[in-house]
């Protein structure tokens, strides 16, 4: 098993509200000490969940103390009104007293099915429970505790050393469904113990973002509660600065991290038998690229073919035809697993269908589109389209 | 079984290839009579398949004289490069010297599996064998012999009485896969024996299109070999004109024959058990109304609810908060077969689960989304997302 590093300055635990999930943990607490940096980013959908809609508030009006993040899964806590939004502020309330903190100091966290009344009494006393135990190792605990249809936990940590000094980065992260951009994950936790400002945490967040989970797809959905929270404790007593050589290998480690974290994600998507990685090169702008790169993604037509081992090249040429800014597909060529499928917009001349098979069998599919109009590329990855993610979907409230 | 009525000045058969499909129909041959008028829409994907390349082509140098449409099914011919196109040119060149046409007046279509050669000698005599048996009644026959995953014909008839004399309409359509628009068959032909100019005919067309094929979905895929084709042959005798009281009844009862052919392909699309009308109202303008309403018949999530019987507003609710143009859905209520589901942006007070539950088990689901922000409105048709849809697509090839 990886090493996970604890992060100077953060704290976990979990424990059990005894509700949806029967006496499996599903309330996490995580308490920051004064002073870190907390960078939050939340989903883009215009349906919000409570607990996004308070956490954004309290992010406004923070002090410069400890800081605690709750966090329930199994249920989203979102398209419950205003009463939702109360219930999320009471967890956040009643642990502030219990950790006397105020309460916009606590910032509140909810995956889950959408639209039903939270268990509120039963996990602020799960919370208080989980507070009471707090711990710098228990990664593993809380990692699990946060899941919900997903299938394994993902977590990753990184060690940077400079002399006899290191930076640690440990986080964590969660999602299975429900899975698009911007971004794609439902939750996702990150924390250092570097010393940075909250402008180059925010910068860094977003590039990290960019990079990773605001490249992936599932099913194309958005959640409303989709949250990223970059935590810099400060407490390696590593300053990094701004263009400053340390920070570049910095951002490097962290740019990867989240990149595992996403590629887990979709390596865990709803019954997913494969990972499937679009690389679209060539294309005249970074846009038409993208364009391309998720409508491939999003074809079900394309994802179907490579769960059936099928190399269907049409589908996938037909989803590059239909992507706005393609009006042309006379230079387009595609490859999967370095197999030739695709020459100049039609059938490879050599394409050989006994080989093609062969490539699309394997665990891991890469595609590649090369456009040939220009220099930009993007890559997404995503996952095949099973009988099993259609069970799992038509049956996840019942 | 409902009447079809013949259309003067047309006459159809099918034949067998005995290549794909065995013994089946698939090669169908139909005639116009001279002076008919054509009107033909092609897929917008950039990738078009060899028949449709060659049929714009066509289109432009035909003459006054007879037509003949070729439609293959089971091979689009779409992905082979110049030797498609030669393929499918071959196919025009024999049968117009068979029937002592111009190559120019044979326009071919085709649908099936993309990327494999067609069997062109195959269908070439077949279609010969086809033209040998052309008949006025052959509807039935030819309405099968097009289709490919299709479990059931597409095949309408209307009359329009004017005084002693009247007008018929009937058109065929095919399609279960690979359907969004623009626009959203593989393959439509009607056709009318009314006296309708060129340029009304292509205007009706674009009218009768936008308000039938424009607006179905079943998996956001388009077809390079997507083709509606409308007839007038001009035989009844009855010329409509522009604006005249004969012109608005025959618009209004063409407009509900490719509603009707298009919710045929709805009814019966892959793997479907329901049939799902999206209806967006209110809405500040169209095209927000159209987006929202296809971001919600598009979502996996949502049609994978429908399919096991979830009445999961909070996945609508999900949907309608990602689309474009939408910023705020606190004004949002959703209803489902009459039961309210949402009201201004979350579970309506008084919902009931039992009620919503029973609401959400008919074959037939209206889910209307009222977003209170204006007059507009656009509705959708589409289907659940089941496990036949992707055992279907993961096993079209083999």
């Amino acid at each position: 098993m990886a090493t996970i590093h604890n992060i100077e300055g953060v704290e976990l635990s979990s424990a059990s509200s005894n509700s949806r999930y029967g006496t499996r943990d599903d309330s996490v607490v995580i308490k920051l000490q004064d002073k870190a940096k907390i960078s939050c980013k939340f989903t883009s959908n215009a349906f919000q969940a409570a607990p996004v809609i308070i956490a954004k508030k309290h992010l406004l009006n923070g002090s410069n103390k400890e800081k605690i993040l709750l966090i329930n899964a199994g249920n989203a806590n979102a398209g419950n009104g205003k009463s939702g939004e109360q219930d999320a502020l009471k967890c956040c309330k009643e642990l502030s007293e219990f950790a006397d903190l105020n309460t916009e100091d606590v910032l509140p966290f909810s995956t889950g099915v959408i639209g039903e009344p939270l268990s509120t009494e039963e996990h602020i006393t799960a919370f208080k429970k989980a507070y009471s135990s707090l711990k710098p190792s228990n990664w593993r605990k809380v990692a699990k505790a946060i899941l919900t249809t997903d299938t394994k936990i993902k977590l990753i940590s990184k060690t940077l050393v400079k002399g006899k000094k290191s930076i640690n980065i440990t986080g964590f992260a969660k999602g299975s469904g429900m899975i698009r951009p911007d971004f794609a994950t439902l939750l996702s936790f990150v924390f250092t113990d570097a010393d940075i400002n909250q402008s180059l945490l925010d910068k860094l967040h977003d590039e990290a973002l960019s990079e990773s989970f605001e490249r992936i797809t599932v099913d194309g959905d958005t959640s409303p509660n989709d949250s990223s929270v970059l935590v810099a404790t400060g407490k390696s007593g590593i300053k990094l600065r701004s263009k400053s050589k340390e920070m570049k290998s910095f951002k490097k480690e962290l740019v990867k991290l989240f990149q595992s974290l996403a590629q887990d994600i979709i390596k865990d998507a709803e019954g997913a038998k494969k990972e499937i990685v679009i690389n679209v090169e060539k294309a005249k702008n970074r846009a038409v690229a993208r364009e391309v790169a998720f409508t491939i993604a999003q074809s079900p037509l394309v994802k179907t073919a490579m769960h059936g081992n099928d190399a269907n090249w049409g589908r996938i040429l037909a989803a590059v035809g239909r992507a706005d800014g393609i009006s042309d597909i006379s230079k387009v060529s595609i490859k999967l697993n370095g197999t030739p499928l695709v020459t100049r917009g039609s059938k490879d001349p050599k394409h050989n269908e006994s080989k093609a098979s062969k490539s699309v069998k394997s665990k891991k599919i890469v595609i590649r589109v090369i456009l040939n109009e220009g220099k930009d590329s993007f890559t997404v990855l995503t996952s095949d389209l099973s009988e099993d993610y259609v069970l799992i979907n038509s049956d996840y409230r019942s």
